[in-house]
């Protein structure tokens, strides 16, 4: 019996305690610690606790390190200064800056002798590998993906800026009759505007302009403008009883001819009652190929395009092949 | 500009057939020509064409070598012969005896220094990769696989044995209610005979005894004892115009919790109107694959748990990261 790969979580949100969960169902894994800027109280979290800034004390008794920041101000520090010292996996997903991230994080991965897996979960994730999987397969046709019915966390924040929202939750919505197009092979044009609807469940404050609250979601530049968008007035009550959760979910359809003119279509779809704990559950997985990795001697920042299937497994080679090949 | 990957194909049915057509789509390769055992014309095939006896000649002149035989006779035989001078790529889809021909296999391309990757396809191919990713990701949950609308070749040549049978197919159906309780996460207890059935198409001899043959059919072991089997007599006419085709496809469902009792669930669905130009793409993908993995100086037997995503794909590290993540 090999030991455990020990795992610690650098961030203690709904993703650090969505990586907690999904470690405790792993029996190849178990978790060190949790590191967190904040002071943690540890017989509430069920683990031991450290600071962050102490993290480099523990470098050797630490496997992999999964970094549950956020992508715009916490990992573009955290991880590459971790990546000294440990491996790590992080779901970094600011698409467009993935280049200038992957650089930086590798730099310092390449240098240390650590793995540093990047941008891992489903969209940055397990969306981008079927996206590789359609075009590599059926290189003449189109991807297509769809995101929702889900909580957009972003829409969300930015509905609650608008002046006179006491509170409110953003669901980003796929146009069904789209989908149907797309799977019945009519390889529409499609852009993200016309495939796709928002609504929003906004809680007013007392006295505000509703009319004017529904004006501004729907003209906000770059989050709502272009898209058919609802706005929904509810009570507080109501948004913490049936608004609480984080679904999401959605799909990456490619649409191909082979041969003269034979139409093939494959499907990815997820639907998922928890965003964060479906992402920690990817990024554990993924902790186990960075060790995989480690142990190959291997070096550097990978994403998961740069990863075996097996070494996503506790299976060896030789039971993958005889139970799910 | 790298030159082409240079590929050939050994053996020439509607599986050969759907390489040479995969191959014309991809612009990173070139057939080298067509290795049979029986005398084609080079101008009906449009492509040069040899002697499979032959092929150890061209050993230098081909990158990879795409198998196109038969499970049952042909690859157990052609793939550890040709593993000695070519890297290959075949379809093995035997799923109980892929342990031994792995060994087989790898024997051979261990000692020769080439690369042999075994089954690749839909299933075995890409429904096992989902497989082994629910799993890996939703360790607490269960796994579907369900198979068709589509034309098993296997049990139509089994119809076909059937005394007073002309001529005949047969399709596999998943069933609906099946795949609608695994989608809204009820897990419910199935088998194969509980989750599909079979539906044949049938011309029988003229003066044949119909009763009978419809009893011979759905009481033959093996094949449709304990499934609902439904036969339908048609005559020849009908069978051409409305039964040449070979559909296919199905989906691979994982079904599982995170957290303390969150459902998730990741689906994977194919669609495809021609089943052997399907899979002639993967293939011809996996191709690639192994050509890159010759170049890394891998060598031996891999399956596609053995292969990272980039090497699926002409385009380089970092126009995918920027692209498809």
């Amino acid at each position: 019996m090999m030991r455990k790969i020990k795992v610690a979580i650098a961030g203690y949100g709904n993703l650090g305690r969505g990586v907690q969960a999904a470690l405790a169902q792993q029996d190849d894994m178990e978790l060190f610690g949790v590191f967190s800027r904040r002071a943690l109280d540890e017989t509430q979290v069920g683990a031991k606790c450290f600071a962050l800034d102490d993290a480099a004390q523990y470098r050797d008794q630490v496997d992999v390190m999964i970094v549950c920041g956020g992508s715009a101000q916490d990992l573009p520090q955290q991880v590459p200064q971790l990546a000294q010292w440990f491996n790590t996996v992080d779901s970094f997903d600011t698409h467009a800056k993935i280049p200038e991230y992957f650089a930086a994080v590798d730099q310092v991965a390449q240098a240390a002798g650590t793995v540093a897996v990047i941008s891992i979960g489903w969209d940055p994730g397990l969306f981008s590998l079927n996206r590789l999987l359609g075009e590599a397969v059926l290189p003449q046709g189109k991807t297509y993906t769809f995101w929702g019915k889900g909580v957009s966390q972003g829409h969300s924040d930015a509905i609650r800026r608008v002046a006179g929202v006491k509170a409110g939750v953003q669901y980003t919505l796929p146009d069904e009759a789209a989908i149907a197009a797309v799977r019945r092979g009519d390889n529409p044009e499609l852009n993200m505007y016309a495939s796709h609807r928002r609504e929003c469940f906004v809680v007013a404050e007392e006295g505000a302009d509703r009319a004017q609250i529904e004006r501004d979601i729907s003209t906000m530049p770059a989050y709502f403008v272009g898209y058919d968008t609802t706005v929904h007035f509810i009570d507080e009550e109501t948004l913490r009883r049936e608004h609480a959760g984080m679904p999401h979910g959605g799909l990456v359809l490619r649409s191909g001819i082979s041969g003269k003119d034979t139409h093939q279509v494959m499907e990815y779809g997820l639907k998922l009652e928890s965003n964060p704990e479906f992402t920690a559950s990817v990024l554990v997985a993924y902790a186990r190929a960075a060790w995989v990795m480690k142990n190959m001697q291997l070096r550097g920042a990978k994403t998961l395009f740069d990863i075996a299937p097996a070494w996503l497994s506790p299976k060896s080679g030789e039971v993958l092949r005889k139970e799910l090949l």
